[in-house]
């Protein structure tokens, strides 16, 4: 098939109290690899087999939470004709100059009606390390912590989430893989712009602008496994895991970051086609949906966010 | 991104000497469903993940190899743009009606310069047994065997495999995601037509329409080991692994059904994105692209094939 | 070093409500073979790995729970001299004639003080199905379910420890490996007769003869996690896991047959020398030493036993 | 069982060409920690799981090859018994005095008629980094490299192994595990002195003295194939694997350190007791005790030492 529009998650910035204790947290932990750090403070960082400038950045602030999630399009043209397809479905688009953050060019963004800010870009300057491909190794350097391969996705809680799958299939020609549906209405959406069960999850719920969680792919369940040794060897504040979720069927680890913002670790999901029925969890259901092994829903996860 | 046109390899149609000895490998060993025989007794199989009727075809005949090929395409009106592309080529386009493979609409076809007959087709019945889309388990039916996945590529030998190439990428979409240069010229292409690292290959062979390998996808390298347990205590005809290739970066094994078909198992491969660059193996280091383990190449992998 | 005295854990008698339903758990999920079935109706079942006759005896009656739990001597003389030192210890010591239960020679048998009813044996014919010494296969017959190997430890619930592990330790010549100490005294002992972290496990508490859990050793990780796929696929009811413990260091998720006593599935625990100090665990750390992931205890790990 | 007499492999001395090189092998590759340098040069490694000083001595020379074996016993009193069975068994006994290597106490030591030196031991001062025993996590030091957990075995080759044999079941209290036969007589054997499949192997061949591997124990698999990307990353010579071993079980990789003497890591075992019968290989089954996967031997395996 032919990739087109929308490529992948390219970057989330994040707020964090303290910027020296969540770098640590991310590298040494996580497994990513530490960038840049910007003039005003802010620090770029990578996962091993991203190709990109960077895809997380940590912005020290005086509250945890989230500032904005960008997608990488696959031609500078797209920005022009994505910018016209949102401002027709009515919002606001504005224009984040080139250089605003290291190695990233111009940039489009807007606010969905969940209360989160999306942004758009095509131009990236390579990563550093980055994977080769003239004769490649497995890789350059050796993976270290939890051996966190690539940035994969977020879950952003908010309200009107209909609105919001709208959006994402109308607009940026996304694909809804799974959906929960609760005894009121539409309780979470899955969204996918390529092969992954998901690139991006949406909760419904009353507060806007919430983060649920980032997420980072692993290889395997051995790789969890040693994940959830270094969570418990480090004393890193976990809330559930190793487990299983129904929806997505990703094998995963919930904790959190030294500020509070709730991480995923997560391997195992299945290959999505857009010619796959939507995956549909009903409310009798939900509890294996979320997490396939306990078959319940712990309270945390969803009270507890940024 | 949008995913568009050719989705995915749809089905594989290969030639077997014993029909019986050859449903008792694929169905016990590589841990296929058996959901239908042709009147004329071709047998068709499928993996456990796929929701389409069927992706191996076994039809008996007095020597081993490759019939065809066949990909599905996204829009039933995707067939008609692709023939004219396909003629624009200079190709030549059959037709086949629907219900000439049991659950499996009408197919366009033409021949490549490597040999190789291609088709495409969009309508397919779902499979039987089909993964569950309303409150899926991980699996519906606990996996067997070697817990193949699905039908993941094949690699086929030939000639003139620049002009396969070039036919790929202009006239199908797809992808060249890497290949393998020789001292006196292309070697080898590994193609994709989404994400994955290939969804087929070509290797350059003096000698038209060779099949060297059908290839299905396992979940880890852990159940390539079980796999490897599987062929050494059932003594099937093992080539070699397990190991892993440079080139596409699969862990894999090679081992031979009963007429003597290359089969491939093989997991862990990367994400392809189309924004990467070709990744590209130069003549000194093509056995490690090969076999990244062993870094040299078995002279059989070269010379046996059907 | 010699292996001299008692080997390990040989059988297990518990009791169950429904027959039928606890043979189909611990065979089809479980993993287990039948071997055979008594006149008065009890069922003997083996893990794949096991030479000996049986290791789980099932005894259908009104309430769930533990009967007896049997080690195997190195030589029959071996009987007489542990007679002589359980009776010295100031325990009464009764006989059980060889074929009370099939395939297994006479064996002696005695109540400790926690209220757990014990017994040594030695004679036993060959399991069937049994692995093989003559140029054998890595396995004879295909793994199925949890791919349970062996019979691994129980852990018993009573009052008096402290006595049981001096009889273990004096009498059977048991080392204790772990100990885990409360602010009020000892609560509970990991005892091995060789190189395994455990082969039977002692939990402090007031009411004697209970029964924790019945422990299977599966091969790594990998198998639990399809141990817990096959827990929510067939919906078995699942107390934690999968889940580390910090004593032992075994991987691990416990769930509980259909009678209500509790299994335990474990792979990846150490090897244990007699030269190594005794791993101690105090109150403070309590927690991540029975669950090393979630560093908190759960109230029905404490609370719910049969 | 009661553990007595011998414990377990010890440590083993080997020499190298270039110890700059080697400890580099072993340290970052292989992923042993340094303890000590002594005096005359000589380098002490320990592995990660190991609570003795050293478990491996390089030793700068002028040819590759062993040095001598030595095992641990049970109590400083073992080793004037052994002396005396020794003796008793027709060879020469020296001592060596504590401290000869740093943290080891006295030894004894004779050489077998394989021409190998073996060495016996009892106090040994605790290895640094040590494993923690009191509320003790996983690890306290993350793993690197190949992660081996311990010197596990060697494989020694030389004459007379039929003496070999009977001098570790009748003086040392070994169990003959498994032995393969070819038309000729015994080819080789596999000893234990615990419950592991083998603590020392011994292979016919007409020259005495000859080290044939080092073997170290890796967790799972899993980690083979990390070892594995490990070799291929950095370029280390390797022989043959990931495979599986018919004879033990064990899933292998051979590999060279950079003077040539073969390293092997290893997992995957099966549990010995000393009630099973000794698996046997005859001489047209050879070939799949020796590589279960490949079935065939690799002309280098046989011929190929220090």
């Amino acid at each position: 098939m032919a990739l087109t529009g929308v490529l992948r998650p390219g970057f989330i910035q994040i707020r964090v109290l303290d910027l020296h204790a969540s770098v640590e947290h991310y590298v040494a932990r996580v497994g990513l690899h530490k960038v840049a750090t910007g003039e005003d403070g802010r620090v770029y960082l990578k996962a091993a087999d991203e190709i990109d400038h960077h895809s997380i950045v940590l912005r020290q602030a005086a509250s945890a939470g989230f500032d904005l999630m960008a997608f990488k399009v696959a031609r500078e043209a797209d920005l022009g004709e994505f910018e016209s397809r949102i401002k027709d479905f009515g919002y606001n688009v504005d224009h984040v100059p080139a250089g605003e953050q290291p190695g990233i060019g111009r940039r489009i963004g807007w606010t969905l009606e969940s209360g989160h800010r999306l942004e758009l870009y095509h131009a990236a300057e390579p990563s550093h390390p980055r994977p080769s491909f003239q004769n490649p190794e497995v890789w350059e350097h050796e993976p270290h912590g939890m051996r966190a391969r690539r940035f994969d996705h977020a879950q952003l809680n908010g309200p009107h989430i209909e609105r919001v799958l709208e959006f994402f299939e109308k607009v940026l020609d996304f694909s809804l893989v799974e959906r929960i549906e609760g005894e009121d209405g539409l309780v979470a959406v899955f969204l996918s712009c390529g092969m992954k069960a998901h690139d991006i999850a949406f909760l419904n719920f009353p507060e806007p602008n919430k983060l649920h969680h980032v997420s980072f792919e692993l290889e395997t369940w051995n790789d969890l496994g040693h994940a959830a040794d270094i969570i418990a060897r480090y004393d890193v504040s976990i809330e559930i895991g190793p487990t299983r979720h129904g929806a997505t069927q990703g094998r995963t680890i919930y904790f959190f970051d030294p500020s509070g913002n709730r991480n995923e670790v997560f391997a195992g999901s299945y290959t999505f086609y857009p010619d796959h029925p939507v995956r549909t969890w009903d409310a009798r259901h939900i509890p294996k949906g979320v997490f396939y092994y306990e078959r319940k829903i712990i309270e945390s996860f969803l009270s507890v966010m940024t």
